[in-house]
């Protein structure tokens, strides 16, 4: 069957993506000691940085990324840096680095553990939103950065950027966090959903599977229950509504198996699966476990004694953006958190994005963020 | 690990379960021709019955269950029965018919094909909404009812009772449909994540395996896709929040894998996994993927010019009835698919159940549609 629904992919919207300036590899100088009590040793930061530092070294903003994003935020996120928008090349000196866990240049669980001299696999220990956020402090440290005038994130970028804010308030100027607050139960339930998927897949072999003999079908499924997570269901409804899928096949039809108990797809199910086929030819299963469990985990009050004394250390003007049609991390989710950091007395903008595209719409509706954000 | 989940189950609200006056099965006297164009050889309904036809012959109610359900409607749903409720068992005679593809005793992928002398597996054919309305209704002849007093049901049993309305609008006086519209993209979405679950389940072995190893944990992933579309989020917010397992499990420990990848359970996992596991216990996986192939295609308009040649042929007194939280058939989908109908001519009234619920509001909160129908 021809899978055509490449056709519906996020496209970027110029041809001409965003090279960086530099990108490379920053190993910290020491183990860094992690909130769960174990160490990773000497453990290496990809980043991008786009523009340049200027001679007072005032211009630094950072980029945190979401779960399967990249260093490269100028391919991911191009509308940011249109003339007029959130970011300048001219003006700012933007840096993105990949968290940790990820399979995208930085210490994750694909990486060699010196301690053993093979790959951390499923001894990859949990890296924590502040581990990280410890580990990047390090990175911009050795670019004799010691104040950022913005530091900003969607979703797991966004626990970054306020976790910035709390753990480093002298060297945060602004934070600008979308689409986030701590994943509540529901968020919670579908990343358990996602776990499952890859782990009760044979080929995942408790994680140690070997990098050419990945558990393929697992992380797929892992990923269409993410996708329907991202996107609204009105959004659905318009694209693909009960419309059979635009190969030809017809549900009312036996699909290829030959099966009574299968029929032909819809139209959202061979989107779902065109999105899973994408991201198992872009991302590792053990990396995606990882990052998933610095998610669930993230609580900003744990080891303060109140709310107060938690975000009562912010020094930054912060902006919270909620998106209307996001049920992962609803509008009133964010709106409400927002009001708890407010009562703490840190200085906090909540901003509603309209748009029906779910939580994506910090990547789908860039321009629309953009005007928001004006 | 202890698992203690077995307290937030939902339990029955009196400890004497109303049993049925009769149980047993009905051969139909001939093939069932489906809609998909195969045939179904003297397929089996397996029925339970409750109170008494009267002389008359006109008390009859029909009750259709939902996906996982049973004929037993007395033990799923008892409140219904209770004195002032919307049935009496000293003046209805209720029927209620479980669905073939089910495992719960009508023919389905389970049963003996009689032209192999083989269970059916894979090779059960679709069987429609639309087919399983004649298939009853054949049922009901043979009792000797002409006529029903009221028909009703919640999510595919609400499909089946509208059917019942547009397929024989002579018999049927009253009906009421609960929580349910043709599934829309985001549902048909969830059952296309469900289905995956259970087909890469290796055990699965493409619909054959043997009824001692059935694909338990792909079965069991899929109840746990199943059960979060149930629920609404602030109801499992209220339910678990970010509590951690309440046997103990700690997110930021390893769990007992000993994995850095899995962490100890939060509460709504562990409650999860609990309802994974009964479910396995209790249903079987090709019956569960025979039932979502019936949901998928119901399509009420499916072979008429228009909704209004359709719901025109209604006869019936409509109730329906929409469940504020409910995100599988979002109450306001309900409400725009019952003026649709009205539109046509139909004589329909909605009411929406004020319920954080969920879906399964209609199982969950008996005593509140009660109330709201009375």
């Amino acid at each position: 069957m021809t899978d055509t629904h490449n056709r519906s992919g996020v496209s970027p919207p110029t041809s001409q993506l965003l090279a960086p300036t530099y990108e490379g590899d920053f190993v910290l100088n020491g183990p860094l000691s992690l909130e769960c009590g174990r160490i990773l040793a000497c453990p290496t930061l990809h980043y991008a940085v786009y523009g340049r530092l200027n001679a007072a070294r005032d211009n630094a903003v950072l980029v945190c990324h979401a779960l399967s994003g990249s260093a490269l935020v100028g391919s991911w996120w191009p509308e940011i840096f249109a003339p007029g928008a959130v970011l300048s090349l001219e003006h700012d000196f933007v840096i993105c680095i990949n968290m940790l866990g990820s399979c995208y240049g930085s210490t994750g669980p694909g990486a060699v553990n010196p301690e053993t001299g093979e790959s951390y696999g499923p001894d990859f220990p949990l890296v924590s939103i502040r581990d990280n956020v410890r580990a990047q402090a390090q990175l911009l440290d050795s670019l004799g950065i010691r104040r950022l005038r913005l530091v900003l994130g969607g979703s797991i970028g966004g626990m970054q950027a306020l976790e910035w804010s709390i753990l480093h308030p002298g060297r945060v100027e602004r934070a600008l966090v979308i689409g986030v607050a701590p994943l509540g139960a529901m968020g919670l339930a579908l990343n358990h959903l996602q776990r499952q998927a890859i782990q009760h897949d044979p080929g995942w072999e408790g994680g140690r599977y070997l990098p050419q003999k990945p558990p393929r079908s697992g992380l797929a499924l892992a990923r269409q229950i993410a996708m329907i997570s991202y996107k609204s269901a009105p959004l659905l409804e318009e694209r693909f509504g009960r419309n059979p899928n635009r190969n030809g096949e017809d549900p009312w039809s036996l699909n290829g198996t030959g099966s009574g108990l299968i029929g032909g797809r819809f139209d959202i199910a061979g989107y779902l699966d065109h999105q899973g086929q994408r991201f198992i030819d872009r991302f590792d299963a053990n990396a995606y476990l990882a990052i998933l469990r610095t998610m669930d985990t993230w609580d900003p009050l744990r080891g303060y004694a109140s709310p107060a004394e938690a975000y009562g250390r912010i020094r930054a003007r912060l902006v919270f953006v909620g998106i209307s049609s996001d049920w992962l991390f609803p509008a009133d989710a964010v709106r409400r958190f927002t009001e708890e950091i407010r009562t703490a007395g840190a200085h906090v903008d909540y901003r509603e994005m309209a748009s029906d595209h779910g939580h994506d719409a910090f990547l789908a509706e860039q321009a629309e963020l953009v005007r928001l954000l004006q």
